[in-house]
């Protein structure tokens, strides 16, 4: 299978919904066409800013749908067909090639564990069968399962895998997987938005990072600038990213209140609601909403 | 909602396959046959022995209508509604209230972690909605997000909720749970089997253990030895249950290893093939299928 | 080496100190003697519940020497030796020798993890040079690195290892350890006084349970009770048990919190200070204490 | 008190051991001579790599007595008070005082855990009565119980706290970390040293890693490069700290195995033997060592 270098910063984009938890489809409009607006190199849809694991399958199919016919080829689009049952991966995947996108991406089974030997059986089955180029996820605080160097030495061997999500947040196993790739076609994308910059700077190809489903220009100029290694530059921007961190997804004390964060912002910019998919529901209450505010007034200045 | 105590053995019987991936509906008849006939108490579909998270709702809905034609109101049936999502839950709660299973059985999902704040209502919610019985199932192995002493105090308050099958191995928190318990209307009932015998020793209703599958009788007759004090024939009953540890569930190292000796187990019985519902698949070598099977004969001996 | 199975109750002896920090031998003398006065079969110096890690080396001597002439062979003494370094466990083991102590405890070191063959290595090498009958202490919670079944099948073969205490809280591991020893002169002994009953219902030989500290006959009666298989009177006496969890180990928010309990509870029986041995410290308001009061009273009565 | 902020690189020394496990006082001589003559701009003794934990207390006043004097004022020289005992701490704090040191390390106590409120009552209780400026130590690796942001914000306020030394390898707590500094003095040192760079170049002060034992000029190097935003040079230096990971720290499979790799470098180096203080040792068999002894020559060419 060919495929090439997958760079830059690709959203991923939460999945709008309504307050009867159906997929809210002009939200979703207005989403993809506010990251493309900001310039991202391509999007990645059901991840876990997308709630995928709290979907069910007809959604998951309409997002599909509706962001082939939106984004229209202007940039590729990555599926997320993560399952903990096997079958419906594999039926994601089939579904995500005929309607006409680019990428599947795949972590672990996220109910029974594996041990690596397990997983490597696993993701190269898969690898043999999807028809689309394969791409590593590695999130063990959601899946417990997450790949070792060594899995990953055996993996980027495959024909059809072409890189990795990393959202591990361990930077020591990211320059180990650095290491490994060495001048090989597999590709290395950071997911904390925390470690995009120092990621870029030390050799990722781009990065899957939550924020730029609000600030989409944002996460673009920080990987440029570490693209030209303009240090001075990356700090500014950092100094963004981390007020972020601080005022957007850690005003709650939830462990999915990165998720719930984005969303509120995004309805304060009008985009969609914050409607979560159910079991993850906001708790934000009035003055967590206010410092929320407040920083998107003052980046929006 | 009206129900009674729930007491006595309730095997989380397995899902038999086809080698291609499809249900096995005879395999089963012979399956809850087997069972019923062992004097089981009631049957819990679609737990962890039973491979939920990796089926597709399709043959989830197969397995519930089966069961309830099959086992035609000799016993209770428990089945397992815990999904990643919540809509997912609620439908196949009502499915199988409309089907006539007794009770729905709710782990907390596994994908998102929770806080206990979080999932104290998210259990609420469920328990509001759905229209049977619910049993708390408490397997932070599986979800991470487990049942601390504090929530199940505040959630045997819900008129809805029955009980909580406790298999976490603590039995510290099994302790507590009793403690908590006290006199009310709620049932305690154990996973792990190793632990069937000091349970119900102490208070607990009854074992949900995935031992049962193969060997009935062995579970029924310790709770039955427990149920009576008799501790002589606990001890006796007890190496049983050790030995199926040792040479049923130990004999490969996978994390799934425990349902994957069970389900070859009852390959050797001509109950139902040992066709794993993928991305669990078995490893099971010649050797190691050779220490199962002289097991199998010593015990049947 | 020579030695018999180690049986009964083994009360953790705490250290009680003086408020500036100093061994206060009265104290201790009073201490023991009450739990001698209790029937137990033997004492257990410097665990954890004795802050074995908070202390000086002075204060470790001092210890073993006093206990040593108060005990005065009435019972039998075992000392812990655990130290991250191996040369204070070693002098530690042959002052206790010195001194007329009975057994040495060996916990792995705690600061550094090993792996299980590092571990084996490690304590053959200390089982082959103590001048006394060495038992091994698991409580992965202090030490991160714990024993696993295939460590203890090895280990068990050695000469001079009389047994294990095991202090894990896993009633999983054992029973695999009941299982291993099967016949064999190794005496297993249970921490967590939760399962003492039940333990010793299964075939441990005894307990060495913090709260043997204040009642030291509740747990000599429950011993008695499951060596007797009087399933009657040893679920009274859970009973207590589970209301000394509650009422002394629960009532404060600290990982130490067992023992700050167990010390402030001896001040009320006026045999020691509650001081701690630092870093640990009390953090016991008013109604905290009142709580211990009243159940102490609720007791005594 | 007063202190200026800490830069540079500080090298956490390893302990010199004859075979019978005394202190190599030449050896000693030697590597201090040889990291200062390597740019260094400071020592840090008694840290993990310097097997703190596993030393008495004998060998632990025989490095900084002969530390003061081998330095005799050249660099400052840090070191790590931690103990599992208050008393223990606070006595080599003062002798290091006395013996004319220039600052003192601390991390949480390493036996029992401690909640985060603990950790606050402790650390300023030691900042009160330390004689010398206290630099706080993040590894939770080792200690279990870490410092969180919100205890940092509160203990930096401490005008006996000089700053922290993070070797977490958690590179969002750093980020957040250099947030919370700000514009206050308070210095970061990183741990990791794969991590040096990237540290650095985000705001950190400078590094205590490992590696500098061996190759001190390598680290000193890369703080310059990041100091100056030099990025090619980085890269370059990084990808020599990245094979130093894989051919010396990443040969053997121990958790001990980066202080294994560095003694015995260092003995090839001529500098001190390769004897670990017990219970740590060493397991390199001759084709591990061999893999040291290549990349070493690689190094020096």
């Amino acid at each position: 299978m060919h495929f090439e270098k997958i760079c830059g910063i690709i959203p991923p984009v939460v999945t709008p919904l309504t307050n009867d938890l159906d997929f809210d489809k002009e939200a979703f409009n207005r989403l993809l066409e506010h990251v493309i607006s900001g310039g991202v190199n391509g999007i990645f849809l059901l991840g876990s800013c997308g709630e995928n694991a709290s979907l069910t399958n007809d959604i998951r199919y309409q997002v599909i749908t509706a962001a082939v016919e939106i984004v229209s080829k202007r940039i590729p689009i990555h599926i997320n067909i993560t399952s903990s049952s096997y079958k419906e991966s594999l039926q994601m995947a089939n579904y995500s090639y005929e309607k006409g996108a680019d990428y599947v991406i795949l972590a672990p089974p996220f109910y029974f564990l594996m041990n690596q030997a397990e997983l490597i059986t696993y993701v190269e089955m898969m690898a043999d069968k999807v028809p689309l180029p394969l791409v590593l996820y590695n999130a063990p605080q959601y899946t417990k399962t997450g790949f070792e160097p060594a899995a990953v030495e055996k993996l980027l061997k495959h024909k059809n895998i072409a890189g990795m999500k990393d959202s591990s947040g361990n930077m020591l196993f990211l320059h180990e997987l650095l290491g490994i790739r060495n001048n090989k076609n597999f590709s290395i994308l950071i997911g904390p938005e925390m470690h995009l910059g120092e990621g870029v700077l030390n050799g990722c190809d781009g990065g899957i990072n939550g924020g730029a489903n609000l600030f989409p220009e944002l996460f673009v100029k920080m990987y440029e600038a570490a693209s030209k290694r303009d240090v001075e530059k990356m700090l500014q921007l950092q100094e963004w990213i981390r007020k972020i961190h601080t005022n957007i997804y850690q005003v709650i004390d939830s462990p999915a209140r990165l998720i719930i964060g984005i969303k509120y912002a995004l309805s304060l910019k009008g985009i969609c609601s914050e409607q979560m998919a159910m079991p993850v529901y906001p708790d934000l209450t009035g003055d967590k909403k206010e410092i929320i505010k407040n920083f998107i007034k003052e980046y929006e200045q």
